[in-house]
């Protein structure tokens, strides 16, 4: 059971968001920003440096929907999404991705422990400014929705094939027409 | 030196905010409705919690910053700020924000950490959801742009008369309103 009363038939950060939609406006609109906008790094890329600082999180429902929109943009690959995971050197992703996961993961733990040579590799490795901003502040703000949904213990069902059948939604439509399927019309303070 | 070539004329969090627009509005209109936006907690209350979040986090100018704005609100009393953050148990606050307080240092560490008895013991010193609510997402707020800051190794000048003007313009006009300040005119995505 949630901490507090939040609908119980929206699951994860869905019950959050409809419980106070004034904050869930510039909730959606920074991660449609964030990991969709446009962007030399794809939706796909970007969305696994989310699912992976959500796994450091250890955020069951934040790792499993990002994980399913990742592997949607990765024409239903599951098996890349488990890999970075559990050993991301080792994915079948770029080294320029490889460098900003290194990245993600220090921000995850904090902020001071990104060293000048992190951030040097990364631009060894073709990583520009933005994308150096984005991989920082992708973990940052998945720190931020992980404790969201955990702190509240929001409804979290061990169901995949839900989190499949939704990604491959949200990876066609993205967040913010997602979520005006199950926000309240009316999101004037209360 | 920051990471990133951000302005440097531009401290905290205001040189990534210039340098990246179009996360800096919702970042700015979440801060906003948190910390300003109609509530039950004043909102001096609520930067207490931040400052108190982000000198967890050990982010120089988050809580140098937030402390200020909470002083304004607080009628310049310091001493009240300095006393949350090293003892707020027996701080000069109410016993709803203490209980308030061991949520969002909870949840700092972890959303996972907040037990039902933590929230139990909220309620009964009259806490309602919303407050409840509140506190956790504060802080997970908090982790983020605490991390965002120093996971760029922003400029942060060691200059308590800058923070505590700036903290006075901000209890007054708020995060939006000072935001048009220093970033861009122009948010379109690059």
């Amino acid at each position: 059971m949630p901490h507090i009363a939040l609908p119980l038939d929206q699951p994860g950060i869905r019950g959050a968001m409809a419980f106070r939609p004034e904050t869930a406006k510039p909730l959606n609109e920074l991660v449609e920003v964030l990991l969709r906008g446009p962007h030399s790094l794809t939706p796909g890329e970007r969305e696994l440096i989310a699912t992976y600082v959500s796994y450091l999180n250890d955020c069951y429902y934040c790792q499993t929907i990002h994980g399913a929109i990742a592997t949607a943009h990765f024409d239903g690959n599951e098996d890349l999404v488990k890999r970075v995971k559990a050993d991301f050197q080792h994915a079948a992703i770029s080294d320029k991705l490889k460098t900003l996961l290194v990245i993600a993961a220090k921000v995850q733990k904090g902020g001071k422990n990104v060293t000048a040579e992190d951030v040097a590799n990364a631009r060894s490795h073709g990583a520009n400014d933005l994308e150096i901003h984005d991989a920082v502040l992708i973990s940052a703000a998945f720190c931020m929705y992980n404790r969201y949904v955990d702190g509240l213990d929001t409804t979290q069902p061990q169901d995949e094939p839900m989190y499949r059948e939704r990604g491959k939604i949200i990876a066609r439509d993205g967040y913010i027409a997602v979520s005006k399927t199950y926000l309240p019309e009316k999101t004037a303070a209360r």
